[in-house]
């Protein structure tokens, strides 16, 4: 039931993405470079995470959509950028070529900075918003991906690699925060601008999203280790063999398990101490699919 | 006099953007990439321009202070992005050594993403401006900046090269409105959205921009051919060199001159049509300084 709401948007989410850049009147193949990593999109977890939580607030999941689009716009230009050759390095992502393997360097960087600023225009144009919270997503997101959130974070990462544990837990924590925690706050805080409830309620989800993001980044790093292969669609070890620090390389198998048991009854517990009036069968969801995923 | 005025808000918008990056709580060196950048700046004209106009139309430019910031960082990112060995490769601009030469690839690359975000950062979160202007500012900014504008004009830039003369004279038109004439554009329009003149005057100035815009390139080719060397701080001939389209290769020389003079003369007619309580010395004095400049 939870599983198809998730499933029904996110294909809402792709179709709305593929129409989401406009064809241009220069005569360059930009666009199909920018749709291209658009569509090799994996689970959709943010823009469905925003879209959930929006509705859970408001019943109307429809005001969040720019907001979700935006994001995953912003997920997608950071991939784009993190698989070049000076970064990553990847050649494939999901079973497809990267951008740069299929359009080349200088396109996939260009296209890199396209969607990035097309996540800010999607926002700043959506008739649907009030002035005000077109502001506050903006203000939100432009902090969230910017040097102070992924940006910085990707950086830190780059920086890291190699260290292997001299890396300490707190580094590790101040990355993934930054990385791949920022946005996915900014999903659940997102719909809390839009949707403008009490303060309390607004805190209670802030955690909320602080302990998912630990939780996702906790999971991949024991996917890694203990993880099967078919499932994950990759070969595992990778972190070890990058002499990466992990949760897993810092504090162990047992470790890393009680911390991710930690934060997945810490998100519980937010939800709990929601007002009853909120439906929270969905977020509870989603804590159950962090938990428990397998790839 | 004129002159002092534009040395005093270059002056100004050095300052603000050397201030304009804060330190960030995770340990990398990120913003110093940023801002080594920023603080590598010419003549600042785009911003200026900006404020001079607002200045006419207002008497307040002070309020323009953040588009003008945000916008000196697209163009910044941009030359950043520009500048790396898939794109452009330069080891030095302006007597510098470009970003990537000092802090590496993928740090250049993250610090472009990081300033083409803060541009809409600064923007969203100036007290100064009204809810709605930064709106107007936004929508402006990621459509001028976007595929639609400066990234699919360096896009159609980079798929033209060594095309030669195979380019015709609409596609080298294309190619620079998007890739400067689109920020240009910006700096006076942003000013219009700020002070919110009647439609006459945002007309007038919308195609004093255009004019400007193009003769900025124009000029930008005849001075590859005839400039002084000495004086333009590089070689001349890097255009032919490169096989690469101008209005010189496919004008001559006379047709180059003569269409310099058309859009030289249009901009000053733009301005005399304005009502007579707005005082065009300044924006007169960009004219000139387009028209005349030898580097």
């Amino acid at each position: 039931m939870t599983n198809n709401k998730m499933n029904q948007l996110a294909d809402e989410i792709n179709q709305l993405l593929s129409k989401s850049i406009p064809e241009s009147s220069l005569n360059t193949n930009l666009e199909d470079s920018m749709r291209y990593s658009l569509e090799a999109g994996g689970k959709r977890i943010r823009p469905v995470l925003l879209l959930l939580t929006l509705e859970m607030l408001s019943n109307e999941y429809e005001k969040g959509i720019s907001a979700a689009l935006g994001l995953e716009m912003i997920h997608t230009y950071s991939l784009i950028h993190d698989d070049l050759p000076p970064m990553d390095n990847d050649d494939y992502r999901r079973g497809k070529l990267t951008n740069h393997k299929v359009f080349g360097e200088w396109k996939a960087i260009l296209a890199g900075d396209a969607l990035l600023t097309k996540a800010f225009d999607i926002i700043v144009n959506d008739d649907k918003l009030e002035n005000s919270a077109k502001i506050k997503l903006i203000q939100r997101l432009s902090f969230a991906s910017g040097h102070l959130g992924m940006v910085g974070g990707q950086t830190l990462d780059m920086q890291s690699e190699g260290e292997g544990t001299s890396v300490d837990i707190q580094t590790l924590e101040q990355i993934h925060n930054a990385k791949t925690g920022a946005l996915l706050k900014f999903a659940v805080m997102a719909a809390v601008d839009i949707a403008n409830p009490e303060k309390y309620v607004a805190e209670k989800l802030e955690s909320y999203s602080e302990h998912l993001g630990l939780m996702f980044q906790i999971k991949d790093d024991l996917l890694d280790v203990y993880g099967d292969e078919a499932k994950l669609g990759k070969s595992v070890g990778s972190d070890i063999e990058n002499d990466k620090s992990t949760y897993v390389s810092l504090l162990g198998q047992q470790g890393a398990e009680d911390k991710m048991k930690y934060h997945t009854d810490a998100a519980y517990e937010d939800l709990k101490q929601l007002p009853d009036c909120y439906n929270t069968d969905n977020l509870v969801y989603i804590i159950e699919l962090f938990n428990n995923r397998e790839s």
